[in-house]
């Protein structure tokens, strides 16, 4: 179990770097700006999570290899060769930035969910659905924050919500199915969701109609 | 005691939703943007307070009924009928805004001052005030970054000011009257400062005069 | 030793709030928002260190100097004779804002390590560093986001890895010379890196060349 979610945490964070790095490389930020950026979107979830848990200090400062995974994935996005084909290809580029933002959001509800179901004896199931969505979303809002621009999660149609769905899917699951079986299903229905709301360009009821 | 502080937390709960969410029609966010925007907004502060002050996790995320009624009011203040009111009656919509943000400061400010104070045995004062109006302009604070715009307690003459003061007043007459009278002591300072200063345009001294 | 750190702390606070004051000033702000974002900028890295940490409530809210000295130099800075002082003489102004900002950096990267060393018995480098640089940044990075800006950490060349390259010779030789010389080699190496920075104008290889 435990080399589960160290795995899944690892693929979160190396999407998360990406879409992280691509950002600043599209603001045309330095090697050092897109290393920064691509850490902040890769720990900042997890960072976000530990904090409101009391897990002080967070895992992402204990433990080298989270951010080094992250920096390590964000220079290779830097590189000229990746950025000139991406610049070049931008149908590639929205997939690649559409499919790691997707990943990392799926893994990291899921993480934050199983974090805060371990932390206590007795969980609360509210908890873990709130603290798995704000896991899930808290480095793309960082990352938006910090690239001054509206949080992805008020732009996106369906992004959050996809979140909130698959966390609550999860946490249903996760006494009757167990914890692996509980946290597969809630992470395939965010990124069913997320790829669904792509194609078929699903959205909310918005304020502009009137 | 206890009953007098839950009551007040969820009036400020709900009038700090309501300016969230009317934010989020003003900048044409959907339905799910202004739901997380209102909740935002409306559990920002209390959020901030238990972290400054390590009680993790905050009770935003222990207790779902502040959640549960953030959200219920955003979808309200979402509904066609109350927008299409709002958007012909640019008088009332500023009157709600106002009012609904003066309520939440006054009552937030004096709930960050009782968490702190109730949180150690020998209380100190500048913590408790410094706690009050970080916890009271807190959600109004997260709920401007994310919007993208200077946060309130630049903009707003008298707004954070009105906090202090507030705060400050508390915290002198808590030894003196006991914890209630206290408390609407500040509350009721504020609100008068806050209704003042709109009424007045109350301002400081600003640097663009030179 | 403790007194040590506590007269550099302060320093620190005052470099960061007239670099903090002055931001205000140059975005027309009135007095309370110099006040308070002076103060945000002197604290904020302060208070992210300490909370990373678990260490609440933070220093800034236990001990008020820190926050007083903060309000004490913004209230300076926005005098009208300092501002329009500062005003005639760009050279001036930019000077001080560049020195103030390098001299808060420096401390509060070395205040960072200082924490993070002493707050655990099996003191974790990779650790120490990474809450060094956040303690270093924190404060400019809250300024530039109140501010409406992109955080100077995506701006300036060679401001963030200066702080990390400062942070790693100090951590290096923590263990070999003894806290005090490690502490002065650390600031020494970061204020010399942003002084030749500056002049030389050393930046990285940016995205923009494409």
């Amino acid at each position: 179990m435990e080399n589960w979610y160290f795995i899944l945490e690892l693929i979160g964070t190396a999407a998360f770097a990406v879409s992280g790095a691509m950002t600043a490389v599209q603001m045309r930020m330095d090697l050092f700006g897109a290393a920064i950026l691509g850490m902040t979107t890769a720990c900042g979830g997890g960072i976000i999570r530990d904090m409101i848990l009391g897990l002080t200090p967070p895992k992402a400062f204990r433990d080298p290899v989270y951010a080094m995974v992250a920096i390590a994935v964000s220079i290779l996005v830097f590189q000229p060769f990746v950025r000139r084909f991406l610049h070049k290809r931008q149908d590639i580029y929205d997939m690649v930035l559409q499919n790691a933002d997707t990943a990392g959001l799926a893994i990291f509800t899921m993480t934050g969910i199983e974090t805060a179901m371990s932390y206590t004896a007795k969980p609360n199931l509210f908890l873990a659905v709130f603290v798995g969505v704000l896991t899930g979303t808290g480095g793309g809002v960082l990352r938006d924050l910090f690239a001054n621009r509206t949080p992805v999660i008020f732009r996106k149609y369906f992004y959050a919500s996809a979140s909130l769905i698959g966390a609550v899917i999860c946490v249903v699951l996760w006494g009757e199915l167990g914890h692996l079986p509980a946290v597969m299903a809630g992470a395939a229905v965010i990124l069913v969701l997320r790829i669904l709301a792509a194609h078929y360009r699903w959205h909310l009821p918005a304020a502009k109609e009137d």
